[in-house]
């Protein structure tokens, strides 16, 4: 769904890949990082589609709660599993989100 | 695929959105509007994917282009469409990229 977040300024950390072959192990993977990300202190949202390529936006309070959950150890190794064995390439962009603004039927 | 977009800073637009039921026109739309915005001034790539929701991250040289292309007439019609017709719900946020960083096997 889509993230219910603050209103701005606060941090997005776009992430988007190209996989290898499909791999269940990964998925698992996927899963348990979604859910020990949003038990991270600055924690406010993610978002997540894949067709050709995959992109997960995760919200954060500040660069500091980026930092602390990039360094995890848990997710350090997910990182490492997924340089050697799951993605094709990747590209992770911080960005301060400025403005935002909604619409519902 | 995954953006070649510059050295930061540079601009993202994150558009997540869910939609009502399918429609060829929306799809057709979608593609008419990608590939306008390709040919757009301060335009530098775009990535989408869609599984729930929908998520389109447009990267732009500066504010002042992706105002342009909010305002350029055949998008003002696309938007219309999609909320009197296509999307559930949305959110966009403009975002400055601050970092970024990739891995390539």
């Amino acid at each position: 769904m889509i993230a219910q977040t603050p209103n701005p300024p606060y941090y997005a950390v776009i992430f988007t890949s190209v996989r290898t072959e499909p791999d269940l192990a990964y998925t698992e993977m996927a899963t348990v990082m979604h859910e020990l990300a949003k038990t991270q202190d600055g924690f406010l949202g993610i978002e997540s589609a894949r067709e050709n390529v995959g992109i997960t936006v995760s919200y954060w309070r500040d660069l500091e709660s980026i930092k602390k959950w990039k360094a995890h150890s848990e997710h350090l190794q997910a990182q490492k599993l997924g340089r050697e064995k799951w993605y094709q390439t990747y590209k992770t962009r911080i960005c301060l989100v400025e403005r935002d603004y909604e619409f519902s039927r």
